[in-house]
């Protein structure tokens, strides 16, 4: 994803709640949020040229902002619960989750957003986990806790609450698949009562929206993207877990599992994954001696320094057309539209933009871009 | 180590006695024993010269010939026991072993020798092993049995028994530290008897001779020499299976390992392994995976079609004072000394051979030579 110029993250509750009504907007996707971020030095500016975007990438029906009812209703909720807003652009957003690829525009954040720092390791695994896998969570959180480094996962049962748990006075964040304010699973209310005490729960949905199955991968692409590294505790070989790990790989991350009896189904997804690569972990020191390398690779992801361009380009119907005809229903490559069309990088996303906006272009994971089939 | 012409191998019985004597006369060691076998046709007539390279090599005292009643007895012994001689060389010769560096000069077997085939892999693991670990075995053996792979261990308690008592309907091959007549551990009495009716034993010890922990490491040559790969089944981080798979790496097999919980210390060798790059190993297909390659390596490693030296060369005094010159206390690759001083390989082979028998020259395990510091 193309990094924004600094200085666009709000700075007062106006310019939150602007932030917030854009990013909740129809077709305003994380890669849209930003693009238009790039070139609109307001969320208010950008909110008010959505319409004419949308229009020029040939919408059939104008662009619908999100309703401010509902927009300010949330913005008061989280007040009420105590919530911060971590936008992307600003100080306080994990600088971790800002090298992915498509980061959230804005985190909620319930409790100590200090503690959501760079040094960071997911540990994720099975929600019926073995006593003995809990038992090394407890140990593995413990020993990365007293080597400074936070622990981020999901809040879910088993191995992220012993996670957690090991880890809430060294520093533990938990990202829900729901609202900040929509604690799950009930077992876990004490659990979540003290990391909001003493760490971070983090959210990018919206407050007192309740998660559901289908939005765990999103949250569990939250949890690697906060980290430097993820490690699977135990998990099956069909587990969500493993998911998460393959996810994580893709994000950059390192991935490691702990080892397990093959006798034991509860490790298989962990000997699979190490059988593909992963780190194998056996206390703490193997995670920081494989997070190493991690940091020199996060530095070189980091943003050149490239120049912005202006909000308003040149326009050039007949490059618009070579555009289009250069998408098609299977994802391409932005970088492969730019080399094929000779236009502008600047323009090529500009147009990608409008026809997002409009609702005739998706985008896939790992930044190939489809027209939406009409029908 | 370079390998003999073909045809050289006994095929009576006095050439079986005279190959006993030769390899057990003292400073023919496996590589001077395929040295002599490349330079004269027969036991007998390397016997015949022995005296004379020992002190063409600067041998002070006359060279010990092997005492011909001890040998006469050993091989009465094997006679009457019912084993049979598996000589380098000869068709039934074990073909991994015979790849290896320093194969030994012949092996006693018991039993069936037909057993002994390529396809086989070598199972080791702790004595005192976990009943976890005793079941993958039995699990494990009985996957590449059913594949057609020969199972090769110690015939030590635990991991070693229970992977022998698993495959002996599909065939196992037990390598003993002691002579093949010297059954131990007692506890193994039985399973002994039965893999003598099955399967094969093989040792390269003398007849009653009593194998002690110093032989162990020798034994564990032979087993992994024998097999394509070995497989640690269960192992602590400071243990005899853990050696024997770095000795087996440097062999050129394959080495895997069987993970398990950080949290017991019988599967820390294992999880150290795969830490430094053994295959993780979680059923029999990842065995069959894991070999297929080797396959190819191993064919690579077939001595090349080269010219068999005569048994006698031109002598050079001075180009014998330039070798000893390249020859020191500290190892050196035999190549390197080829390379330095400019003679034939057979030259350097045959003034290493000399010195050998002399007790001047050491041969490390890799290949190197050192002189023997004269004390």
């Amino acid at each position: 994803m193309r990094a924004f110029p600094p200085g666009r993250a709000p700075v007062d509750e106006a310019g939150e709640r602007d932030w917030l009504r854009l990013a909740r907007s129809a077709r305003v996707g994380p890669v849209a949020f930003a693009e238009l971020m790039r070139r609109y030095p307001t969320a208010r500016s950008a909110l008010d040229a959505l319409p004419g975007l949308a229009a020029r990438g040939g919408g059939k029906r104008p662009v619908q902002l999100a309703d401010e009812g509902a927009v300010a209703r949330e913005y008061d909720a989280a007040q009420a619960a105590g919530a911060r807003m971590l936008a992307l652009g600003g100080d306080a957003y994990p600088s971790n989750l800002a090298q992915v690829e498509a980061s959230p525009p804005f985190l909620w954040c319930l409790g100590d957003a200090a503690v959501v720092r760079p040094e960071a390791v997911a540990i994720v695994g099975a929600r019926n986990a073995s006593a003995l896998g809990m038992r090394f969570t407890d140990t593995l959180a413990r020993g990365l806790g007293a080597k400074g480094f936070a622990i981020v996962s999901g809040l879910a049962r088993g191995i992220d609450a012993a996670a957690h748990k090991a880890a809430l006075e060294t520093g533990t964040v938990a990202v829900l698949a729901g609202g900040v304010d929509s604690m799950w699973p009930p077992q876990n209310a004490d659990l979540y009562d003290m990391i909001r005490e003493k760490g971070a729960i983090l959210s990018e949905r919206p407050m007192g929206y309740n998660g559901r199955a289908r939005d765990f991968p999103r949250r569990n692409r939250l949890v690697s993207g906060l980290a430097r590294g993820i490690v699977v505790a135990e998990g099956a070989e069909r587990s969500g877990s493993l998911i998460t790990a393959r996810f994580a790989g893709e994000q950059g991350r390192d991935v490691m599992a702990v080892p397990g009896s093959p006798l034991d189904p509860r490790a298989g997804g962990c000997n699979l994954l190490i059988r593909e690569g992963a780190t194998l972990v056996r206390h703490a020191g193997d995670v920081m001696e494989a997070l190493s390398p991690l940091e020199a690779r996060g530095r070189a992801r980091e943003p050149e320094d490239e120049t912005w361009e202006p909000a308003v380009e040149e326009d050039d119907a007949r490059m618009r057309a070579t555009l289009l005809d250069l998408l098609g229903p299977h994802p391409t490559p932005v970088d492969e539209i730019v080399r094929r069309s000779g236009a502008s990088p600047g323009f090529v996303s500009l147009v990608l933009l409008e026809l997002e906006l409009a609702g005739r272009l998706h985008r896939e994971a790992g930044g190939g871009v489809a027209l939406v089939e009409a029908g």
